[in-house]
Formats: C-alpha cells, sequence, structure tokens
C-alpha cells in the first residue's frame, strides 16, 4: 500500500461536463445540445483546420516546446518572446504557476463562486486559498481582497470575465487593486473569455495594455478560437515571471498540431468576428427572454449566462428538466454555486429551441417559487 | 518582485535535442539526419494519420480526458479501465506521479546514468533522489538499489530499456528486486522502448505479464508509434495507485487527436512490425560497424546506441563533427555523462550515410586515444 499525502487523499476531482454522446445515450435523445462547457458552438476556425492538415506528416517529430508560437504572440501583443509561455490549455498554466513559486506557508487569495479549476489545482498543490464572498451582484469584490492581503500572500487569482457568472471588473477597478497590492505577491489575470468582449464595452479592462512586473495574464485557445480539444493556452507576464515556469514546464507542450492551429487560428479574423457576433446575439436574447421569463441573472459578458435558481433543489430541477429536453447545461455545484447553472450560448437555432423548452420548462420548475 | 522557492531556482531546465531546421539554419547543410531524440524515422503511423484526419471537425469540443483510449488499452493488456491512465506523454506521467505520491521527507532512489527527465522531475518538485552507480557494463544495478532502501523511500524510478545506455535488465533481476521491495514503495517501470525488444529478445522483461500492487508501468506513443508530436503516453498499475493520479491529472488531457491517432496505432500491425525491423537492422549495423571502429558501446536493446568516448572533450569533439556533417546526435552532459553520446537509428539511407561520415570522423577525433 502506497502511502498518499493527505491533501490529495482529501481531493475531489475536476468533474468535467457531460458529453452529447453520454447523453444520448442515457436519454435515448437525437438533437442534443451541449451547452454545458462554453464551447464554440461555430466550431474551429477553418483556417485553424487547414493549417493542421498540411502538417500531418510532422507529428513523428517532439514539438518545439511552443517556440513558434510565442514568437507569434510576441509580435502580436508587441512582447519579447521572452515574455510569453505557451502550455496544454490555460489550466495547465494555473497547475504551472502554483507549482513555480508556491512553498510552504504561502497564502492565496481568490473569490467565491468563480472558476472551479483554480480551486482544484491550489488544492491538489496542498494549499487551501482563502476564497472572498462576492458582491451582491455577483463580482469580484476586489477592496476586500485587497483587504485580506497578508505578508504571507503570494498568489492573487482573478477571472475577468468571471466564470461562471459572467461579470467583470472594470479597468477603474482593476487599477485601482493593482497600484495597491505589494509587487511580491503575484496576481493571475485568466482572461479566458476577454474576446469576446474586450471590443465591445468600453469599460472593459484588457490587462495586456498594461506591463505590471507582478501580473500574469493567461489566455486560451478553447474558447472563442474553437480550439479546446487542442489542448492550447497562453500566458503573458514580466520575464522574471514567465522564465522559472519555463523552466518548470513539461518541455514539449503544447503538441504540434495545437501549436499550428493556434497561429493559424489567431490570422483567422473573419472566424473570430463571425463567433463573437453569434455570441453577442446569443447573449443578448438569453437577457432578454431570461428576463422575460423572471429568471435572476448576471450580465454576463462571456459566451454563457449564469442562471440563479435561488436553491439547490430548483437548480437541479431546471438542470435536470432541461437534460430531458435535450440540453446539456452545467449544474454549479462543483463552483460552489448549487443554487445556479450556467448555460453556454449556442449556434441561433439551439439558442431559439433553449428558449422555447425553457418557456415550457420554467413556470413548472418555479411554479412554487416565482 | 516574486519570490521563488530555492528549488526552483536551483533548477536547470530539460535541454531537448536540436531541431534539424536549426542546424540547417546554423551550418547551412541541405540534408540534416536528427538523429538525436529516439523519434521513429518511418513518421508517424499512416493509420494514426488517417484516423486523425476524418476527426478534424472534433476539435473545438473538450476531449474526454483519455477514457476511449483507457478503454481500448484495458481490452489490449486484458486490465481494467481503472487500472489505466493516458496523459500527454509518459514525462507527464513521470511528473503526475512525483505530484501525488510524495510529501515532505520522501526519498527517491534511481540510478545514475537514466532518463533525464525523471531528475528533472524530482527536482522541480523538491527533491533529490539518489542515484546508484551502474554496473561497469552500463546496466542498473538492482541489488545496491535494493540494498539503498530505507524506512523513507517512497518511489524507485527504474527504465528497461534504459535511455540512454539502451541497456535492460532480465526477467529474474526484476523478479529478484519486485519480490523484495516492500510494498510500500512505488516501483515505476519506464518501458518507453519496450516495443523494439519484448517480441525479440526472450530474456527481456515486459513488466506488464506481472502484476504488483506497487508497480506503475509507463509507456508512450512517442517512440515506435511515432506519434511524439501529438503527446500521448500511458500509466498503467493497481487501482489504488491509479484512483489518485486520475484526481491530480489535467482534467482534459491527452488532447482530442492524440487519442484519436494513439488508438488507430495500436491496431497499425504493419506499421509496428517495419519500424521494429527498420529499427532491428539499424542497431545490428550500428552494433557491428561501430565496434570494427573501434568504438566502445554498451549493445542496445532500444532504437539508439550510446557511445562511450571514454572522455568528454573527444565526446564533444565528435558530437560537433557529426553535426558538421548533417548528423544531429545527442551529447549526455545533462544525463550526467559528459564523456558519452546518444546516435538514434535513422532509416537505412540515414544509417548508411552516418557509417561513412563516422569512418572519416573517428579516426581523427581519436587519433591520440584510441
Amino acid at each position: 500500500m502506497i502511502q498518499l499525502p493527505k491533501h490529495i487523499s482529501d481531493l475531489t476531482p475536476y468533474k468535467a461536463g457531460q458529453s452529447a454522446a453520454e447523453i444520448q445515450r442515457l436519454y435515448g435523445i437525437d438533437n442534443v445540445a451541449k451547452l454545458a462547457s462554453n464551447e464554440n458552438p461555430l466550431g474551429s476556425s477553418p483556417k485553424a483546420i487547414l493549417a493542421v492538415q498540411s502538417a500531418l506528416h510532422n507529428c513523428s517529430l517532439y514539438p518545439d516546446g511552443g517556440q513558434a508560437l510565442r514568437e507569434v504572440l510576441a509580435a502580436k501583443f508587441g512582447r519579447m518572446t521572452e515574455e510569453i509561455i505557451c502550455h496544454s490549455g490555460s489550466d495547465a498554466l494555473i497547475h504551472l504557476t502554483l507549482r513555480t513559486f508556491l512553498e510552504a506557508g504561502d497564502e492565496l487569495i481568490s473569490s467565491h463562486g468563480t472558476f472551479i479549476g483554480f480551486q482544484v489545482a491550489a488544492k491538489l498543490h496542498g494549499f487551501n486559498p482563502q476564497y472572498i464572498p462576492q458582491t451582491d451582484d455577483y463580482r469580484f469584490d476586489l477592496e476586500a481582497i485587497f483587504a485580506a492581503i497578508t505578508s504571507r500572500t503570494k498568489i492573487i487569482y482573478l477571472a475577468n470575465v468571471n466564470n461562471p457568472t459572467g461579470t467583470y471588473f472594470t479597468k477603474e477597478e482593476f487599477e485601482w487593486l493593482i497600484e495597491r497590492v505589494p509587487t511580491s505577491v503575484l496576481v493571475i489575470m485568466d482572461e479566458a473569455y476577454s474576446e469576446y468582449s474586450k471590443d465591445i464595452m468600453p469599460d472593459f479592462l484588457d490587462s495586456l495594455r498594461y506591463n505590471y512586473p507582478n501580473m500574469l495574464t493567461l489566455r486560451t485557445f478553447s474558447k472563442v478560437y474553437g480550439l479546446a480539444g487542442f489542448r492550447v493556452g497562453y500566458g503573458i507576464a514580466n520575464e522574471e515571471i514567465v522564465a522559472p515556469m519555463l523552466r518548470t514546464k513539461l518541455p514539449f507542450e503544447p503538441n504540434t498540431l495545437g501549436q499550428i492551429a493556434a497561429i493559424a487560428a489567431l490570422e483567422d479574423t473573419d472566424f473570430l468576428e463571425k463567433s463573437v457576433a453569434l455570441n453577442t446575439e446569443g447573449i443578448r436574447l438569453f437577457t432578454k427572454e431570461f428576463t422575460r421569463l423572471g429568471l435572476k441573472h448576471p450580465h454576463s459578458a462571456g459566451n454563457f449566462v449564469m442562471i440563479d435558481c435561488t436553491n439547490p433543489d430548483i437548480a437541479q430541477q431546471l438542470y435536470m428538466a432541461l437534460l430531458r429536453k435535450g440540453f446539456i447545461t452545467r449544474p454549479l455545484g462543483g463552483f460552489s454555486l448549487p443554487h445556479c447553472i450556467r448555460i453556454s450560448t449556442g449556434t441561433k437555432d439551439q439558442n431559439k429551441r433553449l428558449i422555447e423548452a425553457m418557456e415550457a420548462i420554467v413556470p413548472l420548475v418555479f411554479q412554487d417559487y416565482l
């Protein structure tokens, strides 16, 4: 019997959203819409897929550790290659950041109701972050986060857009915080969804317009670029932050085709614009119709909307009723929000059908509550 | 300034073999042969590439965490799915194993002159394994490894075939060790190269024929299957070992196309046989010709041969002379064997040209020594 460290035996694993095939099998439904994992309903960037097709001969060789993509991203963002790190998804980068910088006694701060991947990563490295309650409108309470900093604080994790609430904090709020945080504290800015809002909302924060020595911005190709299956994410920070992460990362990530897909997707502005436009329309529809149906939901800057069902039973009933109609959504118990579910925007048709389903379901599920 | 833990600031990164493009640029040589990274000179399994082509539409969705491949491997090896874990390369699995089982005060044992990836992984998790000297014929000294076990020993790392020496230990030697190791000690059997020898050498050890509760076998698709660019490896062990690793792994590895390529490659017995046959011929040629040239080299059961140049200067000269002739080989300073270089077998033509180059180079490089 191999002895397990206590923080590992205590660990609850990350549970991913269910697959369409799974639900087809379970419920015998043909037309299943997976609106659970914030994937791109338009599929992958076509330019990315074309680029991949012409690189298939090259996959017996080891990848270059992300070098080619780092150079492209450096040119795109006007940064040095040394300030960029690529890895297999931004969740791999969260793990890597914790592994690189944390040591016994360090403290971490984040918010209640944010990306569960950070919590899982912290726990499995033996740390229990402090989670600051959100504001009443489901937003990060940056003042309370600042007030929680101690001399042992090493990392603050912020998600903007926040998953699963869809809320964001503004340039002004961010500047207020980052100007006050000691430079010995690393601020992780997880911007997995920022492409959906950064050119649309005038007060939206794009952290790459700033260059603070203690800030690490994480981005991904899994969302608007439609490359979740390829596992590619990147981080941008001061060289002093990136250099040790390059030493601790697995040497060959990201994989060859993932890197090639990512480079091509960055140039596929058509696909990017179409994806953002479809999402903007979907969010507008969800917002209008959910309001009409009397559902409590924060306005979302991402590609998903969170519905606050006010109690866990209703959330579970709504989730199950949608599932039986062929819509996979995301229950948020794992995110410590058991009274909420999250619904990703889909294709126009999926969105329309979802609203029709909600019209039939919501009055029944909420009859004693609304 | 973000404070780094001491074991991270002390870290030397893993340095991968050089790429052909790099050497083409540096030396202006057209026909560069990369014999540095033990890749498959025949490229990837053609069935794997075909399978990938028909799965490109599926890459906007998150992968299933290796579930499909686990089921195929379970059927192939007659094990339960719960006894199998897939990840992005077996180096990711080495890291994951250390992260899952080690805690402060634990000790690790391995051998001098083995895979540098283990050393890097141990260091970056804050551990300094004990490296037991090899025997005079470059083999793991299993008796000395056994004698080094203390009550704090948690993990023993063995590579069979060993990279970079190409040597192996036999069934009898392995049984002697594993029967004696306390079951509280996890024995990692890294068998990245075993497909090259397991059906050829009668005394060769295939650890999957055994089922010890404290043994973890690691295999990869990067070598004989020719899928290094896809990043897929797997581990097989008792469920009590695999279950906590499934909790600590990144949820979405391996990537979608990597998994699909791996499943198809397992069925491509033609490609496997061709790859093994080409390698067997290459090893035979290298062995014969290196002996004729008076070079000291252990007989290899892998897809590479290590040359012991007896001193670091000669090794460096031989490496540089081969590089200038367009052959990238692997200097082994990073493996703590600075007096050695490692040469992967190539295509028939590459092997022939390598021997011609060696014939011209060796007398000059070794003139004062042989």
